[in-house]
């Protein structure tokens, strides 16, 4: 059987945020669904669900020193996807397994580095959930607060970009353990949410707030024990003057820093040493030997009820380049993925 | 015995970096060299050496939110001593011993609060090693190195004001401990001290480099395992982007940071992000425990000629705020103390 591959391709690096036009959606090559007699350890996938994460901006650069290379100019994006194998030449591997792991942004994907494959269980949770609450974001919600955040009961925990990906589970897991949270987010629905459906203590909207030192000693007077930065920036300045002794921050990613060949500077890191703060930048990919736990852990606190998870699925593979590029303006509301085909 | 007491009092508050005019040298009054009855549990000291250290600084400022209190316009300056016992109420100190701990910038002081002073046991150390090697600013280094950089035998460590107090410290423990060590400063002589008496491997004049960034590139061609700021702004920027994955930056202080009412921006933190770097502020003082451990072993590595120690002395309580001032503008060579007596 021959099909038309559509794919999304980036049409060249870019300088700042992304924008739609900086990527095609593309009729694609002719190809047929099965693999090659010679691709061996292989396997054939149909794309399913595709993420968007704003790491995916690093990679979209021709230049930025980043832990993974960039994309190449006319080639087709990749990210974190949830696939159904069509045809495999990997044992372990089989026709109709569910798989996660980096895939392409098109309908069909040749995979031959199936080491970092993830072969899903079939459950009862729904399949995008595995790029988000049970996937990547997920994880680094948890290895993030538990490993780099040292959180006992009864700290004061900051959030920002609070209803995204990783935020909300952060939040979450941060009451869970006895924590009192308030988050950060750019909408009046977004800030609803948090406080109604995420069970975050206390939430404000960002954009409103003429000056986020004194929101944030508005929100926390004894100031912050943990501040869980999904930002930089601006807020991690403001942070920063109100963090407690002993506080620590976790710097997860810098999605406000559009540009990283101009950062904003962070004027108020003098604070650290009264306050003997430590400050620590974090990958999830340092904790895969706690990926076991987490998705025990998550998985149970989902189905007793204590967790949920909010997504934004965007239909088709022509809304993708739309559903990344909504990410740095805020406009998506909880995990942005993208439906290429339900199964 | 009746003398005149001379003091050194701070005019009035400051807001950039404190200059010799902001400080007056008076004839004082008249004291008696004996305790009044009524002062029970205190001790009347008569000082020898007197310690200028940057910290001192944020007590100038009116309103700079420290972690001790500001000096009072109009009185006398304080700061870590060295002095002599000439009466005392306090069973626990006699006359005849030498003690340390915080003092006036005065020939003689009344010291109420005698539980932080520490009797110092004659030894072969010349006094005023009490004040750097032996005292704050070596503990300073020794804590700082052992327990916030997580030293390991063949890092990379970066030393900036390398040559100060707590830096030359720094340094040599980190030789001795088997790293490969590089440290900064502000002149030629200095440069050659660290190369030549402090056996840092290598040693830079920043003031020479037209970038820092590329300059710390040429000396650790394989990035920074430890950085240990002294110094904030831009060592620390073009530090950060030159740090190895898993790096360390210990944050003692920000020398160059002059007016905390406008600091530098800060504009590479998003590298510690990709490179996983833990940056830590730290005061010596939550690490007391380990004072006797920290005496022990500094005085076993000089007493074997394993750690040189180099001091700058300025003769005389007049010259006490030029010798703070020049802290500010490193005109001081090694560790600033003042002699106001020499027994």
């Amino acid at each position: 059987m021959e099909v038309r591959n559509r794919k999304v391709v980036l049409k060249g690096f870019i300088t700042g945020a992304p924008k739609e036009t900086d990527m095609e959606v593309k009729e694609g090559d002719k190809i047929v669904l099965q693999l090659p007699e010679d691709a061996k350890g292989a396997v054939l996938v149909k794309n399913l669900y595709l993420s968007c994460d704003p790491y995916m901006r690093g990679r979209m650069r021709e230049s930025y020193d980043s832990y993974i290379p960039p994309f190449q100019p006319g080639s087709v994006i990749e990210g974190f996807g949830l696939c159904k194998v069509i045809d495999s030449t990997d044992p372990n591997f089989s026709k109709e397994d569910l798989v996660s792991g980096i895939t392409g942004w098109e309908e069909y994907s040749l995979i031959h580095n199936t080491d970092k494959l993830r072969k899903i269980a079939t459950s009862d949770m729904p399949l995008s959930y595995h790029l988000g609450l049970l996937g990547m974001p997920g994880f680094t919600a948890y290895a993030g607060f538990y490993e780099v955040c040292s959180p006992k009961k009864g700290d004061f925990v900051f959030v920002s970009a609070a209803s995204g990906a990783v935020g909300q589970i952060v939040g979450q897991l941060a009451k869970l353990h006895g924590c009192y949270v308030v988050g950060s987010a750019g909408s009046k629905q977004k800030v609803e949410l948090l406080k109604n459906k995420l069970s975050f203590d206390e939430a404000f909207n960002y954009k409103e707030e003429p000056d986020l030192a004194v929101a944030l000693k508005r929100y926390f007077p004894q100031g912050i024990d943990i501040y869980f930065d999904n930002v930089g920036g601006p807020m991690l300045d403001a942070a920063l003057v109100n963090m407690r002794v002993h506080g620590r921050v976790a710097v997860c990613g810098m999605v406000s820093q559009h540009s990283f060949s101009d950062p904003q500077g962070i004027h108020n890191l003098y604070t650290i040493v009264k306050n003997r703060v430590n400050i620590k930048g974090f990958l999830q990919s340092d904790y895969l030997h706690l990926y076991p736990k987490f998705l025990e852990c998550v998985q149970a606190y989902y189905k007793e009820g204590k967790i949920v998870y909010i997504e934004d699925v965007s239909d088709g593979l022509e809304s993708a380049p739309g559903a990344l590029v909504g990410l740095f303006s805020g406009r998506n509301v909880g995990k942005q993925v993208v439906c290429v085909s339900k199964e």
